[in-house]
């Protein structure tokens, strides 16, 4: 089986109500599929005779090196994938060098993903509940599990309107780390979790509380990431929660520039959504992106074949990436500019 | 069944020829489909952290304070899709606080439809017909009922070209509240009906008459649009006729920021076709609309489950609405403007 | 059975030469498909409240008023489709009003239709040949059946590449009028009869020859429609010759506006390719076109109902037509103008 | 049989490894499917009236004057395809009046291929291997084969990334010439064995190793072009290699233009990637190509009727290119420009 081969696959292992959880996107799911095909639609303006013996696919993100920019995007419950669950996709980050962002809504104890990770990069996703003590356990412990930084998810003051999940009235199966309430809860249920009253002003007191810095994960327009800026942030991630939130709304790929040139280099920009082969990277970065959130396709790894599944699906972005650097003629990640796309009028 | 089953389900339940009517539109249909595509294609640009925890779905309507800007629009003929026909559609407009609008062609005495509705918002639409004294009837109807404006109908003025009508034969098979002949009659003939000399000068005359506010319903144009304005109008409805009258027209999605330019906030404008999920009100109402009709998909309601049936599917708009509002970042439905949506060069 | 399905019936009805040489188009049939949905971007923007109890459906072309502006277009070889032939779609043309076309490649002697279509309008087609005796004969039979003008078809200096016709290895079924040999010829040994030596210093040649106004037919440039004003033309068709010559052409739609500002006013210009809707027509006069050639839907009624089944097509459409004059609220034809339709960018 | 099935018809024929390694394209193949797209979506704009008897289909390249403007492209392995293998396009461009170009990757010796080709245009393509004595015999055959020019291919640092490549696990059935190894290899072990610190300083000493002009395939950008230009190369060709190598980049029926505008004549320009008819050429030549490559229609042919199935493919191209002169009005190829076609936005 080849990683293009997971997705499918993992329809027909995981559980209608589970695969539809992971697999689905908010309303008609438009912008589920927008999201593929924004990248899609940028095309790749390569350099000839450009020596490429050498590839260097690393890039700088948070003031670290880091071998190339894929990050494991958070998500959630993991162990209704597979029983490897944030331990398996963890230890496949690590293995690739990728760095692992763990979901508030993790089915696995972060101290545990954080041994499992050793020394490889990891961050904490922070959902900012009603109950602000399950919040501040989470960032205990991204301190105790020496997870580097809090990305704090900014476009989730309650969750989406997803019609699979309705359908399929799916109740998560196992008992995740934050115990949101003493019964199971549908995802609607959990949704309402969320402290819709989050602001800007809130954001500063994280960084404080924690010492960590501080990413926000959500931010699609320019104005948002100036402010992003003005309240410390260390960075932030171009993103629409991989059409989970909002239906039709802006790509992370076509949001991406006006963001870029609104931060003009003073923090770091990630991206998300969509992003499901090495060349999409190469265009993420082309366009001014630092580094990239990758979602599904590293859970339909881990639904497939576990930890290895995660890891080979890694492996393979990781390849493509460094053949598109050859290709393209680019040699080094960081030289990536917009000369090398051309993006639809 | 979720509402987003109502449509395929009625398909089942009525008779093609019903169907037909309900469901059709003119000429080749690409219209009918157009109308729901150029609302997909405006994407959302949404704002984060934002205090979201209250949001004020209200708007202003004909200065009147309504708790969302969903109206239902005017439907002919709804005893055709179930036996609770107007009576029904107006309990559910009013028990979701939608204004609900009464069709010229109503299959129920607009008397009682008011009584059923209560104190509710409701409104009269009129066709004038070549025999005034129906219409004239209709407008006495209104004063009698208590109905809160009269909405005219101005491109009508006879019936579109509709295929599916002409194959399938259809003919009512009740008697409507407003008896154009003795004998059943086809669609064709009961278009013909209509006044085609209908002009602007008539306009005031009717809320001389009713002392009522007029809304224009079915201006696509800014030319158009003023003159309603100089006519005294309350109010305008951006309006292709659900696609049922000319084929290959401008959607009222695409025809509402040159009209909503040109009034300029003198008058009400309102906008309809399409309209589908909540997201798609509010980017009407980023695009300067006041509020938004609905049609088929309360008629779908009304046909699978009855009143009851089109109180659902008003209920999940207003839902979509409101958590759009949240997930937009925009918790007053009266801030949304422009910026909240990219349009399509 | 309503025009709309004579498309489909008469695929079945025919045998797959002659419904392939009737259907297809040049190459990959890709401006076949355009030229239909070249009108179907095309969007109209109506007015309303404009007394529309008349409507005027009439053109003035060639300086003779003419009830509609829809024009039957010239078609080989009508035979093959019914045994009505010619005088078939000449009679449906006269009891509609529209001036009817006969090709030089009739399948019954220009007289015999001209007697048939009595004083109705019809015009001649010209394909000038290498042998130019049959040209002159049809010319003469032009004067004799009282024609009223010569349309020079000057887009088929030779035939197109027609994939359908090379796959049948179709051969006409019957003796046209013009022998154009004594053996049954396939479509590829017909086209090399014609003369690709001709040039613009040969056209008023044929106006003085017959006495008769000239229409050069498959004009798509304004250069081109400039020099048709200078050799004394009368008028001209924006055409790709439905599509059968050259694939992957201008559309008549496409081409139109830039047509339209060249000539500006001195000569009439007329556009084909894909009418299909009366709307179709409607858009061609608001963009400029004075009258429309409408093709292949008149040949699917005549293979359907013969001489009857034109009819109905040309009825349809005509009713069409007047339908959208009122909807669009424009009650006079020659009113139209590019204020009632959105072009796309 | 006609040349437009022989494509269906190799799918039947050769084993799924041979095919999709043929059809086969980098990624997704969605550049594999837009080179041809992109040919289609220019739209020519005729001229009528012209004398077009004679067309004169012939053009200048490399500054010797050729009949027509087919070249056909360098492909690897054509044992695989039929046995007539290199001798067979060979043989069938020189029938057909083609300039063929071997490639670097051939199953037959050089040598045995000139011999076959006689007089006949052939230019050896070159794969600057990482052992460059592999590459030095191939100038060396080159030179003894009177091959007239050395097409020295950029875009192919290392292979793409080929889905069904390593779906198939695709092995060469044949000995090539070139044994870049002792056993057969995969075609990502094959590509392994280019060089890829190849730079523009290399160029330049291959053409005086060899005293041949030297053409560089794989430009697309103009920049790139520029250089080409200053490194002395009589001409570039204008490819994204047939989509193998980077997907979703630009075709070149896109990046042309601006490749044209670079060079401003002052050398050859060519262009390939999804030529399929003859009015592609057409096209080519109108934005300022003065030749295109044919690849994969060549290799159909020659899978489904060995040598003569490339001919005919070869000579339905012309016949179908010098129609299009006539068609388009335009009799001599070296005539066309930008005014014959409309490009999109
Ligand atoms: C099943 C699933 C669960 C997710 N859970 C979270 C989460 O807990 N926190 C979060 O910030 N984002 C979450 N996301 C969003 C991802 O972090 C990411 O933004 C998105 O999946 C990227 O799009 P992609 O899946 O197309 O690559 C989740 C996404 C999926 C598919
Ligand atoms: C079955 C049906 C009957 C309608 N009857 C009327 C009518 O009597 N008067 C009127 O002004 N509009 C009528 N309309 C148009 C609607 O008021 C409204 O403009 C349109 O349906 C909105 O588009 P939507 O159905 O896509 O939401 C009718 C629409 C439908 C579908
Ligand atoms: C079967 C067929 C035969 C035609 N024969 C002629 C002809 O003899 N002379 C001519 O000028 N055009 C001829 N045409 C082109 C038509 O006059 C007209 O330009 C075209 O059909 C219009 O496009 P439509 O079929 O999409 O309406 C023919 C078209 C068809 C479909
Ligand atoms: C099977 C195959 C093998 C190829 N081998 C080579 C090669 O050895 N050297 C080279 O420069 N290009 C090679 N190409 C690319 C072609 O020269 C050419 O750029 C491309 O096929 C043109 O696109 P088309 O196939 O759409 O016409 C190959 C293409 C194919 C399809």
């Amino acid at each position: 089986m080849e990683p293009a081969d997971f997705e499918a696959r993992a329809a027909e292992l995981l559980g209608a109500g589970a695969h539809g959880y992971f697999a689905g996107g908010a309303g008609d799911e438009l912008t589920l599929r927008d999201n593929v095909e924004a990248w899609r639609r940028i095309a790749l303006a390569p350099r000839v005779l450009v020596d490429v013996s050498e590839r260097d696919t690393s890039v700088t993100v948070l003031g670290r090196r880091r071998p190339h920019p894929f990050v494991v995007a958070p998500m959630a419950y993991q162990r209704s994938a597979h029983e490897d669950a944030e331990i398996g996709t963890a230890r496949a980050a690590a293995a690739t060098g990728s760095t692992f962002v763990l979901s508030s809504q993790t089915s696995t104890d972060p101290r545990a993903v954080a041994a499992a990770g050793g020394a490889a990069d990891r961050w904490m996703q922070l959902y900012v509940f009603r109950d602000r003590g399950l919040t501040d356990d989470l960032v205990q412990a991204a301190r105790e599990g020496s997870f580097e930084a809090l990305v704090i998810t900014v476009d989730f003051p309650f969750g989406g309107w997803r019609d699979r999940d309705r359908r399929s009235g799916y109740v998560v199966d196992h008992a995740p780390y934050v115990q949101l309430s003493g019964t199971p809860l549908t995802p609607a249920e959990r949704h309402a979790m969320h402290d819709p009253t989050l602001t800007w002003d809130d954001i500063a007191g994280f960084g404080e509380a924690s010492g960590l810095p501080i990413v926000l994960k959500g931010v699609l327009g320019p104005a948002d990431a100036e402010r992003a800026v003005q309240v410390g942030a260390a960075g932030i991630v171009v993103s629409n929660h991989g059409g989970r939130q909002l239906d039709t709304v802006l790509s992370g790929a076509a949001a991406l520039p006006a963001v870029v040139d609104a931060v003009a280099g003073r923090i770091d920009v990630l991206v998300d959504g969509g992003v499901r082969r090495g060349w999409d990277a190469a265009k993420a970065l082309a366009l001014g992106a630092d580094a990239v959130m990758v979602g599904r396709p590293v859970l339909w790894g881990l639904a497939c074949e576990g930890s290895d599944g995660a890891r080979r699906v890694l492996e393979q972005l990781v390849t493509e990436f460094d053949s598109t650097l050859g290709l393209l003629g680019c040699p080094r990640a960081e030289d990536l500019d917009a000369s090398y796309v051309v993006a639809p009028a």
